[in-house]
């Protein structure tokens, strides 16, 4: 949408709001559709082409306001989440529409569903540890629990781990900063020999540092052989998975418990819409649910309508009660932002936008390449280039304090073993070959003044 | 503000990103200010009388925009945060202004508010703990940890020690349904008689069920002197306390570790704004501070420029850097919705606006004490009135059940002791003495209908 149309469609927008106030009293304060009614209203799956905005301001008329928040937020928000998951290919066992055990749920961020997810683990861990040996208690099991994820993760596991009160072991990643299964074999079997428990693993497809994907195809089978929790956190990188040519990175998810990326980082769905999906929801609601009375409603049985305040609850297909999956007890409505995004791009348009930031970057990557005084650092796979100038860390810093007090462009920088390294990220939705093509202008004008004060 | 300037703001706004997407390419992509440009800025405390949407607008222009999403996403919530704590008069130990160790952040709910005060109680006493007996294992001394709230305390809490892998235990409430010093002192003294460690008091102002108050005058100096962290939660009450004369309801917040409650719920900020004050910063950054290099930036240690790639941190009170405070990583500029509603209501409008929702619960109450088919089940102090037909709780129940089917008003039940109670909650914007009329009438005919049917 341009700005000349994002003026009109803004301006219904906000026409939409005040009719709506003006007409509340009109309006029913409880919605007179059943549990299960908004399915068979939307299609399948996402469009391929787009649909117009009419079509989605008329929509959401036709088919949410007669569910008002609920349960329209927690339908759509299944729907969404089954859409996007067929965009991905996921595994059936995800998704919620096969009335299986799985499903998808919004999370507000990876840090989130890392800890969600190891918290799961760490219950379900707990429970079978105490079946086999009932005398054993949870603060005895928690000691030796012990979670892995790659050298190369994000700090967010980490603090899972702290907050989740169970130790956290880092694997070390090999020559392109991937966990393989050598390293983490090797750990396990220390581990145990030690009397620790290994319980969770955390695979990252997309490392924040350098873009590097663990080998899920290797980390996987040992998982389900060890019967440890596989979340695989592909945060940044799983938007591309929508494009067939990236989809192969994706490979091995069968193998996981649960699943997460971040719309909001790639996927033009504004912050926060973090999508997690988990192949069994007991697992979550397991670890969160509690049930007093005020939050208890007459939809939570069997999709009849009862009294509302039954004692007992039943997750069944239509049934979810997103409360139970996350930490917050509240929730906004974040998958009409999915909705409309889907519908506006399509499938073609938001695969179009993916492939182009990647080709940007890779027309970086051959700018840096035609450099001699420069090396690319870690293999470029989506729209994150790793580079430095040849040479010391000290040099490397001098320029990127060049360049970010410079305020044309902004890096930020990793470590990469021993070396400091630059990072270009592509992430614009407005980003063209022009803006690439001045910035490394840019960068190498700065450069060239670094390496002079370098010699001077 | 009414719909139709409601429709103007709403356009000038729309515009006004418009134009700022147009416009994009002439921005620095990084601010010039330098960390704290923002405090000496705007005024010390919210106005007490409406600013103009106009001024508020110009703001944004000359306040907001030159410091970009960073640093003025975090320093307008330092900032809101302190206007927030003075309009409840909260010690000065909690504002940030001080450059003392307490301030304010925004959290996403109370049960994030209440499981990060958790989290940072917990490992302050694992801290604590182990400098006296260094022999002592994180997993031995959790084992012993045990946090104590009211029975009528919401079900987060309980949700909070689950997550936190701590025992949590109810401490029977009084006949007003309040948290009192010898209940508590009696499960502390056998607590301690079986080794556990008390570590943990979340107290309760304006409870879910019934809206009753902890008694905080006596909890809070247990707290204190027993070496327990002090969790204050008020996540509905707290708006209030804006009010002088509710503000006594806060007395012994000064006890607290921790203080929170929720804007979004009576304060007319948007979902979602959770304000939670601690009286000592490093207690929660010490629980969640982890330092990868991506996270690094230039101002963490002094305030003066430095290379992005610094090793070490400190909080200055210009350097609060909230991704330590909290479980996410990102974070939304939620202070931009407390600045708007602060300036436009100004203090005397959401006073007034508290003010009417408690008179109009009192004119419930006082409709249903003239009927003797009705009984009073808790005393009324904020916009909630506990009520039900005398006699038994199937009656009651199946009150409810018409009152809810019929759609025209929507009550949440909760159970006092054993007995099944309404309640009736003033929580809209719009709500006028007769919608609170109309409702009544309705309720007593469904009502007359319910004992009708009762005795055929």
């Amino acid at each position: 949408m341009n700005t000349s149309e994002f003026r009109r469609r803004g301006k219904e927008m906000v026409d939409y709001v005040a009719n709506y106030m003006e007409g509340i009293e009109g309006r029913q304060v409880y919605p007179d559709v059943e549990p299960g009614y908004l399915r068979p209203l939307i299609p399948d799956s996402a469009p391929q082409e787009p649909d117009t905005f009419e079509d989605i301001i008329n929509d959401i008329e036709k088919i949410i306001m007669p569910g008002a928040a609920s349960p329209a937020c927690t339908e759509l928000e299944t729907v969404m989440m089954d859409w996007l998951g067929k965009m991905l290919e996921l595994p059936e066992a995800f998704l919620t529409e096969k009335a299986g055990e799985g499903g998808g749920v919004i999370q507000g961020s990876a840090s989130e569903a890392t800890l969600v997810a190891l918290l799961a683990a760490r219950t379900k861990a707990i429970h079978r540890l105490q079946a086999a040996s009932p005398e054993l208690t949870q603060a005895a099991i928690m000691e030796k629990l012990v979670a892995y994820s790659s050298d190369q993760a994000h700090s967010s596991v980490e603090r899972a781990g702290l907050i989740g009160g169970v130790k956290l072991k880092a694997i070390p990643s090999d020559g392109n900063f991937a966990m393989r299964a050598s390293a983490l074999q090797e750990a396990l079997e220390s581990d145990r020999a030690a009397g620790l428990i290994p319980f969770f693993v955390v695979a990252t497809l997309g490392t924040t540092t350098c873009c590097s994907f663990d080998n899920l195809l290797e980390v996987g089978p040992i998982c389900n052989k060890e019967d440890m929790w596989l979340h695989v956190d592909a945060a940044y990188a799983g938007s591309a998975f929508i494009c067939p040519e990236f989809r192969h990175l994706l490979n091995g998810v069968e193998f996981a418990d649960s699943f997460n990326f971040n719309p909001h980082k790639w996927l033009l769905v504004n912050f926060d819409c973090s999508a997690m999906w988990v192949k069994k929801r007991s697992d979550l609601t397991g670890a969160f649910r509690l049930d007093p009375t005020y939050l208890k409603h007459s939809h939570q049985d069997s999709g009849k309508l009862k009294p509302a305040f039954n004692i007992f609850l039943t997750d069944g297909p239509f049934h979810v009660l997103f409360q139970h999956w996350q930490i917050p007890l509240g929730r906004r409505f974040r998958s009409l932002k999915m909705w409309f995004v889907f519908r506006m791009y399509g499938v073609k348009g938001l695969q179009a936008y993916i492939r182009k930031h990647v080709q940007l970057s890779h027309e970086f990557e051959s700018l840096v390449l035609q450099d001699p005084r420069f090396e690319i650092c870690a293999e470029v796979t989506l729209g994150l280039v790793c580079f430095r100038l040849k040479g010391s860390n000290k040099v490397n810093e001098a320029l990127l304090q060049r360049i970010n007090s410079a305020k044309k462009i902004h890096l930020v920088p990793c470590h990469l073993r021993d070396k400091f390294v630059l990072r270009f990220a592509i992430c614009s939705r407005t980003v063209e070959s022009a803006h690439v093509q001045r910035a490394w202008e840019h960068i190498k004008e700065l450069a060239a003044d670094v390496l002079r004060a370098e010699k001077e």
